[in-house]
């Protein structure tokens, strides 16, 4: 997407407004297939790192094709290109290795792409790219033509091998179908070596067992982004192979299995770094070999235990159609009408995208691995992984608190099972299968704890999550958090990003002050207010920013706010990050010189021209995914555009989300104009689609924005439903003229949780023109 | 030792007979401390390859002195010398490196050395030889003069800091105990680096989270002589260390942890393929610190519990003396009273080596991991491992039918579970820590079964263990087994060690024939009668050895009967492992020209000069344990000088076994003339010392040989007891004259397991002449 100024588009909007009327809001029709409106391929072009493949919502397996050989390593290097390939998928391939079982859904850093599975035909090639002999390796090509994607389905033909594939999943399970032809030479492929990039140096260990002619287990441990990372699995073939076998690549230091042996057909047992393992059929013309491969992080009999539990039988229909079903279940929570129908594909496959993670990591009998390695039990909940707190704690746990109250409270759940696992006693930063990544910055599991708690979802234990929180906050020695308690702010002589930590840690801690009020700690809730207003010490006022201060008083010298390196901000620059107090925004304005000179600065920020040298530095940040000086494809701005409603000038608010809906989102493979980053960024497109955006989670409140849908009804979980209507509402009527809740008009841009958590009738009446 | 003719031992020993009466039995006396005739130091001198260290009997640690530290891998190369190690301490050494918890017993092959622990004062050094400026590694000198051992304790002085090393174990638990000098610079280093030999290549992953100031839990995966080992800890120090730290010796790919907290220092988790942690103290002058660190195949939560439950307090001494205890109980199973005061010392010592492996591999609770690294419950059973049967079917699991009936039933339960996990549906060969490693061949655990059962010994599922033994002995592309079945004998062409496998394979198989008549399964037990004289089909009359012979049928051109290699036998030649029919001795007699020319076969056998050249081939054949060509330090041979009672020279028999006790076996550092072989030849003296020995197991009948006690009393578990004297026994009255069970003469020279199953009196009348 283009970078189209403010004030370009301002005027493009106040000239071309009209004054339909809509329809008034139709009965629910649960009849309508809402899959129909997903388009997983949205986001594969680019760098919005989703993955087209089949998945059941919050499933744990991701089971899809993986595009990226061109990036892997190669000659002792890796392809720099890797940051590309997070979901193992790029829209612009025309070849496929293959599928695999886990892959990530918009981070902006790769792992997983476990126990990838390759159908081919003819002379055996173990090789993905190509063979020491030079000759083309086992991957296929394919066209877009072919290929289809929708929630929990994936088809795709293999032109190499003509060979049609054809992927579904249950929670636990993927569920493969291949069409062969005729072919006396017919293989599938289990490539252990694979990983989402960093190809061959992620594997600990590997281990397959072929148990009869028909059913295979095993399991893998990584060291990527998680550290110590366990998958193991179980896998049955719909057909007896005929024959197989396996290649160790790495060296052989005793082993009594090959020198007993010498032998690598037929032997049931392989172990090793790194191995790929294949098995041969004959097959008759449109032969279907189907393949289920379960999952799981206890071991080999738990993956075997959810396939039989999951998918005893052999009807990949059934389970494609069951699959389909329980997507249709929650995507119709929230059904719309828009004004174009293309909006819808937008929408709802931003929906889809806010249910890829977190995911379900718990076997069918409640077993899981714990952040100790230790197995345990989840007795009252079901545990979940991925857990990319620094990004979803803004908007995409805010949207479970609505449509997910009780998946929502099972994630609080599991954050606080983290914590009595953690050996730092600490709530989850990045929760990561059974692993803590610590990527990005912040404790904000306390967000997403005192947000449920605000909005009365869920029935966690408070006075343990106020502990958690209590004790999270108070590591010194993770991340600055030491200094940042001795010195009031985190000084950045002795920790990088230190205005960035000293701005979250400060919200993180207002939002353990709404804890501690909600259980009645008033002392705890004092010391963490004061805390939350840490802020202030890295505001300088000479010159108008938030500025790295160092640990004698003084501020960093050289400082340049526009850049986004070396400067206290992590992935983000003064002008953009140092708005970030969404605790105490009145406060934060005042210091920033009032209202107007706020509003002039946000004017600024969307309008100025960011020279590329600021953008090059950080690849969390392109051009895609700018307006201005804004960036809207990283989190830090997310809750900018809602400032303009506390600067007395809400229009602008509205003109700006959306356009920002309208230029940074889309119903087309690059329509994610940056990571959309565990949901996060797709979150941001439903709520601002609905009308308002929760700035600051932990407050029950939400700011109103422009909705760009006409009608909307979300259905609560309480059996209520929040009906939404936008009169007058045209792709040009942009602007708010009044907005009532259930008859009431609203005069201070925001709503209350409280007053929709029983439903209700939110009535926006849209305009061309500004209200001043 | 020196090797001795026989018949210049003969000569000895007829030249010097005495008729000493023996002093009548004297009642069991169970105030005796058996404990103070081990010494477990005998054997860790040249190639008994046994460790000197604290451990509990069959127990599941071996808490251990690591004395190898010359042979570690330095400059890219391994020593190799390493061999030598195996159990980790040579008597030779003057220097320690710490105390590991897990040690081989007398094995030829080396693994484990898991979790070492050492404790330094000083500067902390993390180098186990030295630092990069060349300075002293932590490693101590020490001197045996301040050493000492008994079953179930350690102690020496590590001369290098001044510190006081003791050492105790319960079954799961090892217990430190180090008196330290004064010192504000005290350490504990545990070293997740060092394993038994193959220094640094063997660890795949090391894990360690410091729970809190006083409790450390881990594990370690390593891909040693078992592929997929995992041994998980938990650690508690009696006093909380003031800080810790740890080293990691492998490329960081991406790893969260260093990059957010950029410190190893009181970081309290670690992971990677190595890793050195220590822990800091300041302690008074003779202060004590105490650790305990419990063993899990399962998880470290397992462990925690095997800690808590076996050793709650911190009561060195009342582990050390509860350990001390059980040993006794076990020793004093077998009471002797012997001609010379130091033979008890030998003897006790050996029924000591016969009781460190198999070692219990389950916790407290009955979960252990199986061989398909699941996680499985011993419901009616004590699960074990360490498997070493080649070696040990011979003479450990038959002595284990008459000391430990309850115990080698539970070891045929474990090796029923293990099938029952066995991927390959197979009994263990060489069972292995969860692991199967395939060392040596033929399928003995059959024989272990057939002995057990013949002897009526345990309550396992006979019907099961026919159907395991069968389908074991028909895993046709296990180590020839296809082509046995298709040839009737192994073809040299076709498989190395041909002839061995052919024999063993026999009797393996005459072993199942027992089985089946024992379940009453004539179909069976006729079809492995039949395979059980397929020994016959590698006998070359022409030249009256067994010969490797080739798919074609004739015999290999090429052959030496004196040569171990590539002479299709393994560890052994034609002279001694073409004697291998214990099934059908007679017959074989027979085949090999009669009795008076198989007597001379062995007398040549024991008297014949090997050349060096046979020698220095195998390093399971040493000088220290050969007789002539007659190779006691190694298994296939040690039925051979029971085998002169089927000759009509049962007189030559009792010469032999008395000069192999004497000359083979002794009280001093270096009393093992070759690896103990996981108790094997321990077992042989032990049955030997007694008078009889299982020449063939799987029958229930013992040959008869001459007793080096004047008395002993086998006390059984079904509470009678088992007399054995030997009248008029002496040093040189190596002969025996008459044999009476229960006043009964036996004139075939052999009991049966039935006649003594229930106790009785064996009485030997021994004297200084053959009794022709």
């Amino acid at each position: 997407m283009k970078n189209i100024s403010f004030l370009v588009l301002s005027l493009f909007i106040l000239n071309a407004c009209s004054n339909k009327k809509t329809k008034p809001f139709t009965a629910s029709n649960s009849t309508i297939d809402y899959t129909q409106f997903v388009s997983p391929f949205i986001g594969t072009s680019k760098m919005g790192h989703v993955f087209p493949g089949a998945t059941a919502p919050f499933g744990m397996v991701q089971l899809s094709p993986q595009t990226n050989f061109e990036t892997m390593f190669e000659n002792g290097h890796y392809n720099p290109k890797t940051y590309d390939y997070c979901a193992g998928y790029q829209y612009k391939d025309s070849t496929i290795i293959g599928f695999s079982h886990t892959n990530l859904s918009g981070t902006g850093h790769s792992d997983l792409g476990d126990f990838l599975v390759m159908p081919t035909i003819g002379d055996l090639v173990l090789d993905p790219l190509k063979t020491n002999d030079n000759k083309k390796g086992f991957y296929s090509t394919f066209s877009h033509d072919n290929e289809e994607a929708s929630p929990g389905y994936y088809k795709v033909m293999l032109d190499s091998y003509d060979i049609k594939a054809e992927l579904t999943t249950s929670d636990r399970v993927g569920f493969h179908q291949y069409t062969f032809p005729k072919s006396d030479n017919a293989h599938i492929i289990l490539d252990m070596v694979y990983n989402v990039y960093q190809y061959e140096n992620k594997n600990v260990w590997t281990f397959i067992r072929v148990e009869n002619d028909s059913t295979v287990t095993g399991y893998r441990q990584t060291k990527g982004w998680a550290r110590d990372r366990k998958v193991f699995f179980a896998m049955k073939f719909s057909k007896p192979f005929k024959s197989y076998g396996h290649k160790k690549y790495d060296q052989i230091i005793y082993d009594g299995f090959y020198r007993k042996f010498k032998q690598f057909e037929n032997f049931p047992e392989m172990a090793g770094k790194n191995i790929r393992a294949y098995f041969n059929f004959d097959t008759k013309a449109n032969e279907k070999i189907q393949i289920k491969m379960a999952l799981s992080s206890v071991s080999s009999a738990g993956a075997l235990k959810n396939l039989q539990t999951e998918i005893p039988g052999w009807n990949f229909e059934k389970t494609k159609s069951k699959t389909k079903e329980k997507w249709n279940k929650e995507l119709s929570k929230i059904e719309i009408k828009t004004i174009a129908e293309s909006d819808k594909t937008t929408f709802y496959t931003a929906l889809y995208h806010t249910m890829l993670s977190p995911i379900i990591y718990e076997d069918v009998d409640g077993q899981y691995r714990g952040l100790d390695q230790n197995i345990h039990v989840s007795d009252d909940f079901t545990n979940y992984t991925v857990f990319s707190l620094w990004d979803t704690y803004r908007a995409l746990h805010p949207l479970f608190n609505i449509i997910q109250p009780k998946r929502n409270n099972d994630m609080v759940k599991s954050m606080l099972a983290h914590y009595d696992q953690s050996v730092h006693h600490m709530l989850p930063i990045w929760s990561h299968y059974a692993n803590e990544n610590w990527c990005m910055i912040g404790y904000h599991a306390t967000s997403v704890i005192a947000d449920a708690l605000v909005k009365h979802v869920g029935d966690f234990d408070k006075e343990h999550a106020l502990q958690a929180s209590f004790n999270t906050s108070n590591v010194d020695y993770y991340d600055g958090i030491g200094d940042y308690k001795k010195y009031h702010f985190v000084p950045e002589d002795k920790n990088s990003s230190s205005v960035s930590k000293t701005l979250e840690y400060a919200y993180d801690d207002w939002c353990i002050a709404q804890i501690a009020k909600q259980v009645a700690k008033p002392e705890i809730e004092s010391e963490y207010l004061k805390r939350s207003e840490y802020y202030k010490n890295v505001y300088d006022v000479s010159i108008g920013f938030m500025r790295p201060k160092l640990s004698n008083g003084t501020f960093k010298k050289e400082f340049d706010p526009l850049d986004t390196e070396g400067q206290g901000f992590i992935e983000g620059n003064a002008w953009n990050y140092g708005l970030y107090v969404p605790q105490d925004i009145d406060n934060m304005i005042a210091m920033m010189g009032g209202k107007e000179r706020f509003s002039q600065h946000l004017d600024s920020l969307f309008t100025m021209n960011l020279d590329d040298k600021y953008i090059e530095k950080n690849e969390d940040i392109t051009r895609d995914g700018l307006i201005g000086n804004y960036v809207h494809g990283n989190e830090p701005s997310h809750h900018i555009p809602y400032l303009y409603n506390w600067t007395g000038h809400p229009e602008k608010t509205q003109a700006v989300v959306r356009m920002i809906m309208n230029t940074m989102y889309g119903p087309t493979v690059d329509g994610l104009c940056g990571n959309d980053d565990a949901g996060q960024m797709s979150a941001w497109y439903v709520f601002s689609s609905l009308g308002f955006y929760p700035v600051t989670p932990g407050s029950p409140n939400y700011a109103l924005g422009s909705p760009l849908v006409k009608e909307a009804k979300i259905h609560l979980d309480n059996g209520k439903t929040l009906m939404i209507r936008a009169e007058n509402q045209s792709k040009d009527h942009v602007y708010v003229k009044r907005v009532m809740l259930n008859g009431i008009p609203i005069t201070n841009n925001q709503i209350s949780h409280h007053n929709i958590e029983n439903g209700g009738h939110l009535v926006f009446e849209m305009s061309g023109h500004p209200n001043k």
